[in-house]
């Protein structure tokens, strides 16, 4: 059983991310950590925007199902490897938006955001005077082998980045709890449509 | 008679339409294919994100309205090319987006989608890595004349393309039910938008 | 006295109007032809998606406020003029979008429309194999002046064309009612919006 | 003790600002003058757009809580710049958009707005044929440095100007009340939307 309360936050945090344009069809997915340790995640095929009462389902940390009949989203393994590096970790967000996928195709192994405010919403940065690099990996359908180049750059830096894009298929990010994740992708979302936008018009 | 739940799935398909901005003035249009064969679909000249409960009617195979006294929408015969091309054509959306619009007037014969992660969406594309030839029709107000070079898209290919789009007029997907249409509609148009962004900052 | 359900079309099409982002601020108004000839168009000085109650107010065709307290939109000019000429016409809506500003910015003294399906929502054009030359009018605070030079441009062609617009101000479209003036207003800022994003990717 | 009314007043003004995209995450702030010439402003860490109804504080014109437990948003010292300056401002609104982080980025000291008819939303300008140099000020988490520059800018010209940009930051503007702060954001927001367009296709 998930508690109701979880699975709630969930189905909410979809309808937040379908109303800002951000989990189109069947993409994205949503999960948070309980406290007995599992994660609640959601499941396959679902418009993350409406997701139903059944829509959740629960895993262990290496993403095997607790009902073997329900399948999880595609990438639970990548929801998995966050919440196993970062013991904090209480809520996953996967996104999906025209930013997020243009400027990755058009990225190389990074995008640097600097001197907007709103860096400021993520951990260990006081002042918008500041720069991180958002890592971008190569889409693969084989979800073990991209969660290991995640690994590999999460231990190549001192501090991990606040979360990752995939090329030509969206952001991860990841906060403590569920408003949390959200703010932390509202924010990230923000600095890449402004990248979007410059870029454009320089 | 048109089976309730058929006319209301109609109508939401509209307003979502709607929410998306795909169905400007009396643009696009929705069908579905009932039980017995016959096709509801929308009536000419209402805007389709606020569809009345009589504004849908039903046509057969060919186009013919049951009810001679109502208009189907001007491309009906558009939409009977697809349920009797393929019999597991449950139900068919054509949106009239502006990036649809745009695209479609600057292409050429067809529009390529490449390495998106949301092609998994369409039938028969498990992986990212793939790419899909949308056809571009020239737009024309003889809807028999634009059926038949449909099909000839349709019989040069091994396998027909999810959809299709017709100049300067938006797209037609279509799918089992009008779940799975609405969210080929959605990735479809999700893909569109980030072609239409890509070719602006390259 | 203005009739409830008259009052109720002009709100409704503002929150209408609003949604779509066309009346930012006090922008934009609404006025439609009552049974008695009088006009009843939007006070000035209210956001146009929230129009309240007393919100709307009655002129004569030559704009002269039945209530003398009542001050009615500044625009109520173009409105009269537009019913005097057009006698069929019922309602009158003028929007101010970000495409529609920043084409008439840009323009001459036309935009030019064409090879869009949607131009088949304008009247005495049954096909998308068309052109319309929408007349494009420098700004003027004196309304008197401005209405002359619209005059003008009606009085040169032989068909009026469907609206206009003002430099840097908006559209202005008329239809026999609410509902139609709206379809045509839908109709002419998505052609607008798909000119604004093929300007900028030839 | 808040009155409801203004409690209200600025949650309402937060869903509105939320909607139109200009408060992603925590980003923004929101405040009133009170009856008795407290400040009634937005507490810091929440998302404008779901302001609690504790929400809210009071702080004095100098900035200090009334209450030393909660903690304001971290530039109330620019909405009290604002009132100390200004005796008639009753309403503050500081709005994070797109367009105005990607304008002041690339701005140099101001931004310039003429010919649009929305510049009559401003005041003092009761014509479009104007022009207003809207300050662009380096970012600085530093508060009162970054007042005391807003203040010199001030005291350079001969009437301030209706609002200021902080560069990858934002918008502040006021008005004697929030329906009329409300008024002016959406006005020089739309301008900017305007001008970011505008930028891309000369």
């Amino acid at each position: 059983m998930i508690p109701g309360k979880e699975t709630e936050a969930i189905r909410a945090a979809g309808r937040r991310m379908d109303m800002l344009g951000w989990v189109p069809a069947t993409a994205g997915n949503i999960s948070v950590r309980l406290g007995d340790g599992r994660i609640a995640i959601t499941r396959s095929g679902f418009h993350k925007g409406f997701i139903p009462e059944d829509g959740v389902m629960t895993v262990d940390l290496n993403g095997r199902p607790e009902q073997s009949d329900l399948r999880p989203s595609a990438e639970t393994g990548l929801h998995c490897g966050i919440y196993r590096r970062f013991s904090q970790a209480g809520a996953v967000l996967h996104g999906h938006s025209v930013a997020a996928t243009v400027l990755s195709r058009q990225a190389g192994a990074a995008i640097t955001l600097a001197d907007y405010e709103l860096l400021k919403a993520f951990p260990g940065l006081p002042t918008h005077d500041a720069a991180i690099d958002l890592p971008v990996l190569d889409n693969d359908q084989d979800i073990e082998r991209l969660q290991s180049r995640v690994t590999q750059i999460w231990d190549a830096v001192p501090q991990a980045p606040p979360g990752y894009l995939i090329r030509g298929h969206g952001v991860y990010v990841w906060a403590d709890d569920m408003p949390g994740a959200l703010l932390r992708l509202e924010a990230l979302e923000f600095m890449l449509a402004c990248e979007l936008q410059s870029r454009r018009s320089p």
